[in-house]
């Protein structure tokens, strides 16, 4: 364990859930103070059970105390926050998010408080819920920071130093290039793989729907994990990124078109090279 | 280990890679005795080392001595028989392959052998040669036998028994419906997810691909990987089952082509529906 550069901060983390808990019981061993708040009792409850922050609460007050106030909240209420929440936020903390797009976030927080940075660790399981924050969930995962010119360079590198603390990769880059980036290698996926289950309950393929399913093996199921992910967030995450995303689907489309159209014309060199690239590119991104 | 039903059978095996190789290793687990054919003398040695088969040679006449004989064949090599292959299988013997498309190898084969039976063990690893066959690599998967009209009952009874030996789960159907069914569960998705990885090089994408590359994570990787497998095995599979993985490439595009629509509509309720949809669909998929 490397020595913390925020030894004496003490953080605030708004939502015990996957990526909040796990920020909670990593920064904890880490050195940190912690107060989680949790949205209801039960949830209170079993987080502070869990340990997931050293003082548990529904009692967005309790923020008074944090120099650093991390948002681990569902982008829906990152982008309609509760008014009690906005009040309880000290003006002299740092405020950092980990929302999964970036511009509009940003666009929003910027008016709510001087010292916001936006962020996207970029971690996750298939789990969520008060019971899903893991330790070391971040470890060796990109945090990905998007300033603008008006973000304060200190609030920056306290966020910096928590990244560098969990021994993520720290990325900076601007929120809409961000956005494209991850419609491009995060939410595309989803609508390819979703599409793929759709493709499965088509009437055009009843007849075959059938033993289709009989036959289905691993390599399916890789395919079409990400688009069967949690339907809600899917959603929001579609809501936020459209633009970007529908970019992505038309350079997608030309991809595929242009697959298909190899094999109508029988062109089966070209197409084995096409193989051949696909299979290198994905060993690169997988050893990176 | 239950009683394998056919105990006094010699079973020859022509092939002894990923299938070939596992089914010599398990077959003599289940109290069969295997004659193996290796390719050279280099792949032969290591067979026998690894006890891939009870005997191991490169000399297709060994084969003399087999009642049943287990094609362990690529596609391409199913297709162009060596010669000499041809001629050392006994007539009364029983013949099945394991290729992957099965119109076309059958239509072939029926020619070429009176007791043969189109199969298709549904198993498999991303590994492939001498060193990949592993034991109990068919358990609880499917082996799918296409027989026709023709097809003589005592073999298809046979190839049964060593399905069921092998604690595979039997599906018979016609080598037709076979090869839509593996179009759209099993080939499509490799179409799918090489077209994504292909996204990823596209000149439209070169400002963001970079720190793309840099965000991918488990999400991507999972989509991505069975585009990401074998060329040569992907092209041979695409290029001897070209019209129904056009008809699959259809009507995939159909239903990314309605997520898109419902996108750009901004219809939210329904694309959550689909969402759900597609979630629900995995989760029966996954537990089957």
């Amino acid at each position: 364990m490397t020595k913390p550069h925020n030894t004496k901060k003490t953080i605030g983390i708004v939502g015990l859930g996957l990526i909040g808990g796990s920020l909670g019981l990593s920064l904890q061993k880490l050195g940190y103070f912690t107060y989680g708040i949790s949205n209801n009792s039960k949830n209170s409850k079993r987080a502070a059970e869990r340990g997931l922050a050293n003082i548990v609460s529904e009692d967005f007050q309790i923020l008074n105390k944090c120099q650093i106030i991390i948002l681990a909240l569902p982008i829906k209420s990152l982008l309609e926050p509760d008014e009690r929440l906005l009040k309880s936020l000290p003006k002299e903390s740092i405020v950092t998010d980990v929302g999964s797009v970036k511009k509009i976030i940003c666009e929003k927080w910027q008016n709510y408080h001087p010292n916001f940075v936006g962020s996207h660790p970029m971690a996750g399981t298939n789990q969520s819920g008060v019971e899903s924050g893991i330790n070391n969930l971040f470890l060796n995962k990109p945090w990905v920071c998007t300033p603008t010119q008006k973000t304060n360079t200190n609030a920056l590198e306290q966020i910096k130093n928590i990244a560098r603390d969990l021994q993520c990769k720290w990325i900076c880059t601007d929120a809409s290039s961000h956005d494209k980036a991850v419609a491009l290698i995060s939410h595309l996926p989803i609508l390819v793989s979703a599409a793929l289950l759709k493709t499965l309950s088509l009437k055009e393929n009843s007849s075959i729907n059938e033993l289709a399913l009989m036959l289905a093996s691993t390599g399916f199921l890789s395919t079409s994990r990400v688009g069967g992910g949690n339907p809600e967030l899917g959603l929001s995450i579609i809501q936020n990124n459209t633009s970007s995303l529908i970019d992505c689907l038309d350079n997608y489309n030309y991809s595929l078109q242009n697959i298909k159209e190899l094999i109508r014309t029988k062109s089966w060199d070209i197409l084995l090279d096409e193989l051949k690239e696909a299979n290198k590119q994905y060993f690169e991104i997988n050893k990176s």
